[in-house]
């Protein structure tokens, strides 16, 4: 048996932090482009600089931040360990993080992603892991029961920022609704139920897009809206889209045009705040 | 502009291969419980001797190997090292290597992910990569497109097998067919495309389940069949459900009831050929 970490489930701690600093979260993402913008190598020492940087900004000011682990993957098992710094750098500063991993598979294997991501003691585990419900929801099940033993969260893709997924996402299954709008309700299901915490379960749902008719305040999770600044949301976007939703329980995501901001981590900062302030303004 | 490795697509490699060992992938799952029943640690050092053991028995015994990410990615970045020596490992003992990996993002993300599992000269770049649609297959194009340049694959994963998956692969799109059915139109038709070479990508379809409507033999990709042995999966299912496509294009895969004739290589072996020359002599 795991230690429990803590008392309250993921979507307590994280409306703690949306209290404190609004409801924004810092996607770290690395990529080449970025790196020689900041620049900085496109390689580990580049990678581990640009963390120090995102830590150094972040940290007190936003409560979230979401690395992107394609960019650490990009650069193998060294880049990974990259990752594994960043994660206790940002867990020492007071900071949750989301490891945006897009996970996803079965029994024993869904269990070894969620020991990777969620087990106390793994040098990847971060407070919570998005992960991708092709193979159903309930598959995930392993990875549901670990976040919820050990105060920790599982963010399922259900209704992406991109169009590519639409046709797929809007699809309708046997019993009525679409898939999204089937995903909701089943993460909705596993917040009531009690077999974990309620709030272990959220919801990726871009904020590109019209919402879909699923009453998101019935959630109980933390809803990840990503797709602001270069994918084209606003901040008015988010607040009409999520405006209703549970106070706390939205976490709007800008990577690149907040990342836009560095290198100088006073620059960064300063931008963190204020997009932070005008979304937590706009949201009420 | 990155170099290409061969002439050959990624299904002309396989469809060698296959001709020359039968169509048999092994699946290198080393849980946590696998490393315990081969007597060995549950750590790193546990990892790379079950790895070592695996090439031993597989090279030119079967022509494909399968390993799944998520037992490596458990061990964090050290485990991650192990998986970039098997594949190199495996690669100098002619073994075709399918990350098992299931990643999929859109973007730049994707593209990130495309440059480590299938970049030349990444650490972890395999010969193919598995990958989830969630997001929809048009949002991996930079996956596909460098694994067509680089002679690589992509694997997507279409009709899983496991019974959790159905109701989401099974809903209906606006257009009229199945999710599942869906993809596998797109993927014939990036197949034949042009764009890519012919054969770079896949799908994963469970050989547990009866096949959809689609004809396969029109795919014009690798098939990759999980779910033989353990899952429930015999290789008469195999044969009766895809007989009927192209020679060389189908691996069965097995995982759990393969390694349970380990750790001895000699006992691995033995059961590792008996199985692909019992696939190969139902399929004809």
């Amino acid at each position: 048996m795991r230690e429990h970490e803590t008392g309250d489930s993921f979507a307590v701690r994280v409306a703690a932090a949306v209290r404190a600093t609004g409801p924004l979260c810092a996607g770290i993402d690395p990529s080449g482009e970025l790196l020689r913008d900041w620049g900085l190598g496109d390689d580990v020492a580049g990678l581990r600089e640009f963390c120090h940087i995102c830590v150094d900004a972040f940290a007190g000011t936003l409560g979230v931040i979401k690395p992107q682990v394609a960019f650490f993957e990009r650069h193998g098992s060294a880049g990974m360990a990259e990752l594994e710094q960043l994660i206790r750098e940002a867990g020492q500063a007071g900071l949750i993080v989301i490891a945006d991993a897009k996970r996803g598979d079965i029994d024993s294997t869904a269990a070894a992603y969620a020991d990777a991501w969620l087990g106390s003691g793994s040098p990847l585990a971060a407070d919570a892991v998005t992960v991708h419900p092709y193979l159903g929801l309930a598959a995930l099940a392993p990875m549901i029961h670990l976040a919820g033993h050990n105060g920790k969260g599982v963010i399922v893709v259900t209704r992406s920022s991109n169009l590519e997924g639409r046709a797929l996402q809007e699809a309708l299954t046997a019993q009525g609704p679409s898939v999204e709008e089937s995903l909701l309700a089943e993460i909705a299901a596993w917040n009531k139920a009690g077999t974990v915490p309620s709030g272990t379960v959220g919801a990726v749902i871009g904020a590109t897009l019209p919402r879909s008719a699923f009453p998101l305040s019935q959630l109980g999770g933390v809803i990840l809206a990503p797709g602001l600044g270069t994918q084209g949301a606003r901040p008015a976007d988010v607040a009409d889209r999520f405006g209703d939703c549970s106070p706390g329980s939205i976490l709007a995501s800008s990577s690149r045009s907040l990342l836009a901001n560095g290198p100088d981590p006073a620059s960064l900062r300063k931008a963190a705040a204020a997009l932070a302030h005008e979304l937590s303004t706009l949201m009420g």
